[in-house]
């Protein structure tokens, strides 16, 4: 089902009980584009630690967004004992309103992401005019106090006597007596019409704005004015009658104060849902997470901390149990089975032997999502993941030597090891990333790390190993390069060989540790010149001692008294 | 007419003779956002130079992008003396394949822009969909040098012998294998099928990647094989024949050469129009012009220079005539005639008396754009631009007591005066940009410069100036303002009342001289630590000497050759 604005409130309302009857529910996002590939210090690597990794996935993807998220609540009816499923695909887009106090959110598109989902059947049109609106903690807090400030002026001006009026400019009184004519043409026909959503704009500039506030706004104590943001073309001052007007008598400060919040409450908008998600403490399943997950957080809960433990954290507050589809698909005994983890061709294979065919029934007013449909929109591809989870419960379920095997997978003891893990592509001894604990530390010891002249290519290189046999080689730059060695028995004799020959003219190798040893003092350096450091944050030093247990789950309270590496806010919202 | 990439060529290819038998053309366009706010130093003010304006939009903007681009041709006809109108539509969207050597572009987006657009029916999966593509001279000159080496390899590799083959690691054989029987089925498949746009793409991790260059591609002489961008994914490796190749023979070096050049010239797409409507000389006429110049020269010409001599240069060079209507609707007599230059309201003036009324006929095959309908699709915009240019002409022609007045008012002589001024915003002492020449240099001795306790109100600045009479006061920060007399004859006391009075405390005024003198001291000491002016460059100084003269109009070949800000890239591409 298609979430926007026009129906949010009503699956909003529903949402309670639909998470309080969910078994697990699973998840998948659509972003405005994926990677900033500038940069040689971003791009990924087969070498990086969860620590790096993060740090590059935080360097090179904030300023997209997700414009599309699926949720899939997955229900186990015992009495059929199966799955019966309700899928949301929710639009969201940011608040497109100039109003005081919610952001202008600019952010960054990728045109290839763009052109994809369009070739997909994406609809941007919906988007921009009916995606729900979203506010993190931060922006939540600024709206809040600003309301509130608003709230409270309103009080104070109405008491303050008019007789410390500014003196109007000579050349500015025409201007007002302008105004002062319009607004009296908008109350009588906002009276006579009763069109309630009707506003007045005025056009003006910075010191007629002043002149609005000072000597026009106090003689209309049932009309609300609000001074938009300033643009090139001048001021918008922005005139409106409240609901609460209606009533004839003066809003009382509670009223007020009520309205305002409820405006507060419409504009947090999509994040609830993740809130509400949070709350429920269900299984969330998901594909691939760590995008997902770090723009979920970012966009939806609070600005992403920088330090990668603080981050362990966060995920554990908002997600206390999650699974990692693709963490499950590229472990034993699923690695050996499966040809390829990417979700679609994952669906596929689970549909086939040895696997069972899993019936997943659509709920009453949900559609069927037909196998292979709608690719890459974020409600089916939440569903197939779920699906997928399902499957590979269920595999696991019929492989044990267990006498009490269920059908209600979710609840299997057996998927408990895949929990808080999320999937690192593309690093063959740490697959995926300990949110509950500390990270896999595998030896390093058949690493090296190679520099040499520019002019070397791939050849090169296994020319200079090939006594060791083969390698596999991972460039960090033009002149330098990780060098893999496929036999680990040779580890020991490789920098005694490199002394004894000598090595080519501009050429060096050192083993992985002195290179992480070496980046270490370099940071070391850096930080004592602070300017420097900040600087030099995109080619930060390898961080592998991982020994350090993360606390595994920082309380909410931590979380919203944390101090926020994006704006220095101090989150401290009440959204219990 | 709405131009997308399904009837551009035959647009582009009419072009010529559209512009040769043109008077003049007009033009607007639509951004994905304005102005990032953020940042205090970014927002204009009354007191702005012409440098320092120029300095705000290249901050504040260069990341948006130009998504339509409204082009109305006019042409006299001197058979019924009236004007004949062509208006072309063009949807713009940056390349959104990853084919190499093109720019994965990424743009940023306001989203109360898209909110504006979309509700003014602006189509955004058309835009994404059918958007035509665009390269400017340095993206043009890189994929130029990438295809040019990309035909010369090709060529290398089918000489080289495949005796100097990489050994295949033992992991890889597999691969390696299962990937020689995926092309033997595409190639089989290709032939039989005669689909001739089938790729065929090969997902693989980097050294994989190396290993289809070096074993598996030299086997296919008659397939491309093209490395696509990495990815999170890891690499594609993209296959697909040619329309060469389907002659059975071996293209000639020639024959593939032109093959890439074409693919260059496609590319290059909207960037074409720009570049004929520079050649063929006519008068371009916009309204309120400086974000649209600078967006057009920055996207589809050359990055922006940092100077503002060189970007008047560059303005000269690609728009060698124009007319910005809110310059001519902004100076007498039309500043006394009308009460907004906003476009809308400026066209709804010029519909009534004094002025007379206007008939444009739509050239055959053209709709006609009915009054008011489409505002702000930047077709629309440009044809009613075109309209007011007119309209405003004809006035000058009314009045001028000359005695051969003419019909064809885009060759009046009255209309010179405003040729090469771009209207600045909100600056009533220098209302606009002088292109061809220096810049207005109006006296400031009336402008004070005040710094104040934070806690300071406008009222306290008024009564410290309550003796001087009326003020306008501008904010430059929270405890910082330029106060403007509206008493000009009041300057010279200012500061010798000032000094004879006792300020209060935390409070100093000094002259604007006195201001500009101190903010060039800082200039020059932050020049002085390279490091701490590149950084505080949103901060630089004020320029108010525009006495250097600049010059006037820069050789296509010195823009070309332009050490250019953005990316340091020398541009030498030959477009003539």
């Amino acid at each position: 089902m298609d979430v926007t604005k026009s129906n949010f409130q009503t699956v909003l309302e529903a949402l309670d009980d639909e998470l309080e009857n969910a078994s697990f529910v699973s998840i998948d996002t659509e972003f405005t584009g994926l990677n900033s590939t500038e940069g040689r210090s971003n791009k990924l690597s087969s070498l990086d630690t969860p620590s790096e990794r993060y740090k590059k996935v935080l360097n090179s993807s904030p300023q997209f967004i997700i414009i599309q998220f699926g949720l899939s609540i997955f229900r186990f009816d015992n009495s059929i004992s199966k799955y019966v499923n309700k899928t949301y695909n929710f639009y969201i887009f940011p608040n497109t309103s100039t109003l005081p106090g919610l952001p202008d959110t600019k952010f960054l598109s990728q045109a290839s992401s763009l052109g994809f989902l369009a070739s997909q059947g994406f609809d941007f049109n919906k988007l921009i005019k009916e995606g729900i609106p979203y506010l993190n903690l931060v922006n939540e807090e600024k709206l809040r106090v600003i309301l509130e400030k608003k709230s409270q002026s309103l009080h104070l001006h109405s008491d303050a006597s008019s007789s410390q009026l500014s003196e109007i400019p000579a050349d500015q009184k025409r201007f007002l007596n302008n105004i002062t004519s319009r607004v009296e043409t908008f109350l009588q026909n906002e009276e006579n019409e009763e069109k309630r959503n009707a506003v007045l704009e005025l056009h003006c500039n910075t010191i007629q704005n002043e002149l609005i506030f000072s000597h026009v706004k106090s003689r209309y104590p049932n009309l609300l004015f609000e001074s938009s943001k300033k643009t090139c073309n001048g001021c918008t001052v922005i005139v409106k009658k409240t609901g609460i007007q209606k009533s004839k008598t003066e809003p009382s400060e509670t009223d007020s104060y009520v309205a305002e919040m409820q405006k507060v409450e419409d504009n947090v908008g999509f994040s609830r849902i993740i809130r509400k998600i949070t709350d429920s403490g269900k299984l969330v399943v998901g594909h691939n997470m760590l995008l997902d997950l770090c723009h979920i957080l970012g966009q939806f809960c609070a600005p992403l901390p920088e330090d990668y433990d603080d981050f362990k954290g966060m995920v554990n507050t908002f997600f206390p149990r999650f699974i990692d589809t693709k963490v499950m698909a590229t472990t034993k005994p699923f690695r050996d089975l499966l040809q390829n983890s990417a979700l679609d061709r994952l669906l596929n294979s689970l549909l086939a032997a040895p696997f069972r065919n899993i019936e997943v029934i659509p709920a009453t007013g949900f559609p069927s999502y037909t196998d292979n449909f709608k690719n890459h929109e974020a409600g089916y591809d939440a569903f197939i993941t779920g699906r997928c989870f399902v499957a590979m419960a269920n595999y696991l379920e019929d492989i044990s030597s267990s006498q009490s095997k269920t059908a209600a997978v979710h609840e299997s003891l057996l998927v408990t090891p895949f929990y808080q893990k999320i999937f690192m592509m593309m690093v063959p001894d740490i697959p995926y990333m300990t949110i509950s604990g500390p990270d896999l530390e595998p030896s390093r010891e058949h690493v090296f790390h190679v520099t040499f002249p520019s002019e070397w290519k791939l050849q090169d290189i296994f020319h200079l190993f090939s006594v060791h046999g083969t390698v596999r080689v991972d460039w960090t730059g033009d002149t330098s390069a990780f060098v893999t060695l496929h036999r680990k028995e040779n580890s020991h004799f490789v920098l005694s060989a490199m002394a004894e020959s000598k090595l080519p003219v501009g050429c060096s190798v050192i083993s992985y540790q002195a290179y992480l040893n070496r980046k270490s003092q370099i940071a070391t350096l850096s930080a004592e010149v602070p300017d420097l450091s900040s600087r030099k944050r995109l080619s930060s030093p390898v961080q592998c001692n991982t020994s350090d247990v993360p606390s595994p789950k920082k309380t909410r309270e931590d979380v919203k008294n944390m101090k926020l590496n994006k704006e220095q806010f101090v989150v401290s919202a009440n959204w219990d």
